[in-house]
């Protein structure tokens, strides 16, 4: 691929998602140009700030890829050390201040360096040539620079049965037909985070499988603008204030998160771009070791955390009581919490182990207690920050309110706070704690954290698998004074 | 009053607010028939409910007052024992779980209660004449069965100053003139629930005064319709989703509360609707009797939380893990915690006082409690109930996404759930949750939780008041041997 | 029986425990003089507040019995109206601040009214003699003042199988005999709270009976002299402290709990006292009502909680940071959570229903809450007072080496406060904290907190079967706009 | 120093301990062989695993260290690399779950540690020689394989005021003379943990001095068997039972921590030994140099965290309850908030930055956040486990009680767990359960979780300074929209 296509900035990128004939949906209505629509382009922005941050930090926002020998964004780089994953870490929660929401781009990084060795291993053990291919294809991406969107989650229909027990068998996304060339695939994945604005997605298994399973045992890489290709984007608390024109009462008015049902209608996929094909034995692996490093992905939220912070400590001072205890006294607690979640997704990075496939991954247990807090904290920040935020959040009237000649005066009469602080001012912050608390980024910094990369009963599955409580019952027979052989 | 004044029903009571030409402002225009603006007449089919409960359970929700003889709305009715303090909480839940809402009607239930004592004491002090005035205005009141909203919130401006301390007096209501025939009136009353769907207002100071706040010491009845005064509506998350003409994506589609700025621009009011004016030493205690009944209507919300728990075990049995361990003890725990609420709120009610005047007012310490745990436990109830909606509560699609031909039979296809159970279903209940954890009813599940009848600092202050350490500090001395006089 | 046998107070009381020979074992020694006991007697001072009080407070601690036509003791009496049901409440926390421990009577009042209804309903529908039989044995109690201990846990052997799937049977309590004159029972009772300084204990079973454990299903009084009665005392954090010599270390000198494992070793029992004798469908209910009543009696714990808020705000006072805003703040978050607790019990108690039988009994639900809230705050409350305590809660020396020559001048001179404040102060506090948090009290305080009444899964149980769902979900359904006949 | 004077291993440590006429007093009591002291020797014993580790596990603890060109204990080793930092954590953690208790030896790591920029530090700006003294002082401790205890805390007496506004000036360490050749010192270090067993102190200052303090900043090391120093033993919760001859009730019979008074009574040290005299400046830098290190030192606790696990999950499964979905809930989220505090510590560490001096030393932010979660987690920890423990935990009898002829064969009848869980090994855990959660381990577990290294009050406002709100502020102002320049 020559420079020209590749893409270089937010521009380019911005450019890159124009013309294309996609099948998107949102509100009932076929979208026709995405870019410019008001509700998606927030979600667009926010990818396209991953490209700008390359460019203005490229230490943190690049790195040398071995597999190109060329530079390359970090959000296509395979890990070649620990240092790697942590610096995943750093950069998520830059993007999370920068945005204030999901800039949709870690899915594909993450699936990319877990797919790096459980390729390699499937090779190992069949002979396959899943390796070299998915290789070739993240080339190709860090080549042009493309977004890759990693869509794991199945519809899943009755959650009391698996993929060959569901009465539809397309509730899990399944091969329908074997060709000479390649493979069909029907079923859809949902929730799928930053699809609209990738160039790619790879399909990927959601659960362990059975051997009975093997027709839902496939990854594939797909394009985007494939016509058997369908999105129905997700409707979000407050998304139409988007579309109002204005640039208040959205909150946060730039940037925001994009969530869409992907309909996959018997697409068919080249071998060159088929990654696993009916190897059951190994979703269960590529899920963990998928979820190990997306788990932790979700440092991104300290980011947003880092600007709820921000938001609350201002307005409490626009209210004139920034220096009363209580005030003060929560925000180190939403710091403390905050920076638990942090402290635990670079403990996971940090204590990452090596794979024979050469690739870096994040320590599993330390990362599934990292998503856990996850599932808990933010919500616990977003109390506090509405408590300092004060019950104009629950009242504030429109930014046409105080624009009109009728109503403008008066709320600029009374809606004042200490000396010096306009009622726009505190209107503003009010609306972004809204944003981030009941609003559009709501869905990202609360729903998502919950059940994103997994909701909180997968992690507890997961740190049960490794508590290893046999050791620890050593450890306290031992003390406890319990000798061997005794069958307590 | 004739009965043919007297409203009746719900019916009567959608009525008697048509054809008043109120300044109603909402998303910058003003709104000239609130009754039939859809945005606005959810929150007065929540009012209306507290009309149609008196007709269905007349035990529950009517009471019969000796100050006209007869049978009236338990809303307008003070309190002669005890269990009538008691009623108003079952009242208070059922009403929560018929509406899933704050249905507005509270605030002046409490205010006519703690002005009750508190008129009759300034009267014994200083020989005014406010006791009677007030049990005049509460006779017509009961009389014509009419909504009275108690309006104390101040804008307040600069929280660390006082409103003699403010650069603008006017930042807390205050009388302006006072004339041979009553006084006149200015300032502004914030984030008042349920007052374009009120008949009268009671304004009252929102905190305690010094002697030079004499001006700022005002209680005082204005009619809604009068000409002074203008209402500026809040907005709420989503809430022009009630415009969009589904009845899905509301989630709630009939019920929602209400919060507006009211102006107060120089209205003139005469002496007998004036209930304090310069008594400044009776702030205090009209606050602190007025939170004491208010904080613990916050049981209200137990009733809110009864339909979240509902919807929060719907979509997990239609999910088809409605039988899985972890899925009942979140029931369990939500439970739990709803459950202390109600508790800590009905105790306050049982060991309520008799005030000289002859009302009874729950008990304070009780009182602060509960309203305290509602600042906490709504947010923990929301996060489970999340947990056990899913991901698609971050994703789902428009109703209008569903009764499109082109994606309704994708999502009838693929949105499923357990055997027999359909998108529209899980779409439904999953709506209902975002409304009450994100969207239009999550602004008075959750941040009227914090900040309604008081923040949470509010209630520390007063738990602080009521700790009584000296007598907990001697019961400890006891124990510890330590003897009297001993100064430790 | 005459007034000469009456126990009038304290005096009486201790006197009429000594002189029996009971096989009473601690720490490996048979103990001849329970009274006499450094270590027994502190849980008999505890017994004995509960007939000081109904001196001192007779208005609180005693009721008017129809059963006997005169003044009793309240724990002896059974509840005539919800108001009884109140005052327990109300003089369990009083005595817990008077104490600071158990004082071990409640068991036996709250069997008395579980067993007063039961009997009732057997007799009902078997026509048999039981609660002629109670009603006999209360007044017996009633009138000689006496203390009978509830005694309802089995050893319970392997907790996955029932009584009668134990290889032993005698780990669940049974009729081992049947007799023309009555029953030989065989088994154990454990974690017997107070039953040394018991008359007469009340075995009955623990939990749910099937059809065939039969033999299990038994109610009994026997007096605590039998010759078949062993009692062997449980070890209690620091116990022997309280045989030291000194009055310091103990932290709480005079009183204490206790606990033993009473063996009942083919004790035959008289028909007259027995209450129950293979209806295996009652002991569910006998379980269930039972545990209401016990499991709100545990607002005892807020007594000691106010002490320890006391101790708490005593040592910060002595330290000299009593003011500080963090230190405060820790003493209101301790009291919310105290009164927390109190206010679920009072609720359970003022919201009782009547019995059949006449006798009142608290709200199961509002029960089961309560004591799930003492599983938790006691815990939050420790932390908080050892954080306010201080690092001398664990590194403070002894009474002796305060008062030997070499070293007491030092701690003297280095264990001093603010001014004024004395080593010895600051050391009686931080042992009276000790005692509540770590040391003997401890037991009581949290253990006990935790399983007495049943551990906590037990209130879950109990609270999921009461939840209520369908109602919820009918409510959730109705206000989703889901028609009735929709299976979802 | 020949290597025949070098300890190198638990059986020589002990032997230097001995023969040494320490001032120590326990219980009114001097202690003449403090080695053979039932009471103090757990706490020798867990200092001895220090040296036994070493000899077994060397990788982990020991390090070469260049001041001496060779392999040296880790606990002696200053830090030359961030991988130094986290060894230390890992090597905490695996002592924690060696010894279930506080093994003592990390305040001399710690202090060494940022003595060593700090003495680099002064050095640099007044051209004194601390550094040469502190560096050669180090090379005697790694050389002998000596135990240095960091004396920092002071007697404190009225927390309102600094060193030099108390009444008595020694309740702050001080310097009483200044001579030729050195120091006299007067004053007293409290809650000292391990000193008794330690070889040497260095005394520091424990608070923020202003100019008029500096007789208060001095650093020195003073070995411990100097006739200047007294030891006046803390007493821990149940800690005769160490002294009772049995091996079960003590629940961890070889190992226990140990607090003491260290009275320092006008003790003389040679300038060679002093690193710091005077440089008020620095007593900040090095307090928070030294919790910088030490918050995150309390990793320790998830090793003794890992102990409560095991033994929770061992008496669940004797109970026949291992099974249950509740109890493997309740081990999983022990070990989640186990390993939530293990994540901050080791973030923490790795995320350290090198000093001038060039040492490296933990991320402070991350450290506190570390240590305030050991404040909060550990409590909760214990309440699980005392809830899977059982009733028992409260009631247990005394091991003599199982080895008498009288009651052991009854224990062993009705104590018994699931088949084959016999009486012993159910008393053995519920003991080793009491050790950690009220008996004498409990201490190191809990008090000295909240209390060392700075009560939870230290790390807020730790927390408070480095949470950076500016720059939270700007991130929040940029996403609403405000311009700069806008006062808001």
């Amino acid at each position: 691929m020559s420079d020209a296509q590749r893409i270089s900035n937010g521009a380019d990128y911005l450019e890159s998602l124009r013309g294309r004939d996609l099948k998107v949906y949102l509100l009932g209505e076929r979208v026709e140009h995405p870019v410019e629509h008001p509700i998606i382009r927030p979600s667009i922005n926010a990818m396209a700030a991953t490209y700008e941050l390359a460019v203005e930090e490229p230490e943190l926002a690049t790195a040398w890829s071995p597999l190109i020998g060329d530079r390359v964004n970090r959000f296509t780089h395979v890990t070649t050390c620990a240092e790697d994953v942590v610096l995943q870490n750093r950069m998520q929660r830059r993007l999370g201040q920068l945005t204030g929401t999901c800039f949709q781009r870690c899915v594909g990084m993450d699936a990319f360096n877990s797919l790096y060795s459980v390729t390699h291993e499937i090779d190992q053990r069949h002979g396959t040539d899943y390796h070299r291919r998915l290789v070739e294809f993240i080339r190709l991406v860090q080549r042009g620079n493309l977004v890759v969107g990693g869509a794991m989650t199945d519809p899943k229909g009755d959650r009391g049965a698996g993929p060959s027990g569901q009465q539809d068998p397309d509730l899990y996304l399944r091969v329908v037909e074997r060709r000479a060339d390649g493979l069909v695939l029907r079923g859809a994945k949902a929730h799928q985070t930053g699809c609209i604005n990738s160039h790619w997605i790879v399909v990927m298994p959601t659960i362990r499988l059975r051997p009975e399973d093997r027709d839902w045992a496939v990854v594939a890489a797909i394009p985007v603008d494939d016509p058997g290709l369908s999105f129905i984007c997700g409707r979000q608390s407050c998304d139409t204030r988007s579309a109002e024109g204005g640039e208040i009462d959205a909150g946060n008015a730039r940037f925001a998160g994009q969530e869409a049902l992907i309909i996959v209608d018997d697409v068919f996929v080249p071998w060159e771009r088929i990654f696993m094909d009916g190897e059951t034995e190994f979703a269960a692996p590529l899920v963990e070791r998928f979820t190990a490093y997306h788990r932790r992905s979700y440092v991104c939220k300290t980011g947003v955390g880092d600007v709820l912070i921000g938001a609350a400590a201002a307005i409490a001072e626009l209210n004139g009581c920034g220096r009363a205890s209580h005030v003060r006294d929560k925000l180190v607690e939403m710091t403390h919490l905050n920076e638990t979640i942090y402290a635990a997704g670079m403990a996971a990075s940090h204590e990452s182990i090596r794979r024979p496939a050469g690739n870096w991954e994040p320590h599993d247990l330390l990362a599934n207690v990292c998503k856990h807090n996850v599932t808990r904290f933010p919500y616990e920040l977003a109390r506090l920050a509405q408590d300092l935020a004060g019950g104009l959040l629950a009242t504030c009237p429109s930014e046409r309110d105080l624009a009109s000649p009728a109503t403008g005066p008066l709320l600029e009469k009374y809606l004042v706070g200490r000396p010096g602080a306009t009622a726009e001012q505190r209107m503003r912050f009010v609306r972004l704690i809204e944003n981030l608390t009941l609003g559009r980024n709501a869905v990202g910094y609360l729903v998502e954290s919950l059940h994103g990369a997994g909701s909180p009963q997968a992690q507890r599955i997961q740190i049960a698998r490794q508590m290893e409580l046999e050791a620890k019952v050593a450890m306290a027979r031992r003390l406890a004074g319990i000798r061997d052989g005794d069958g307590g």
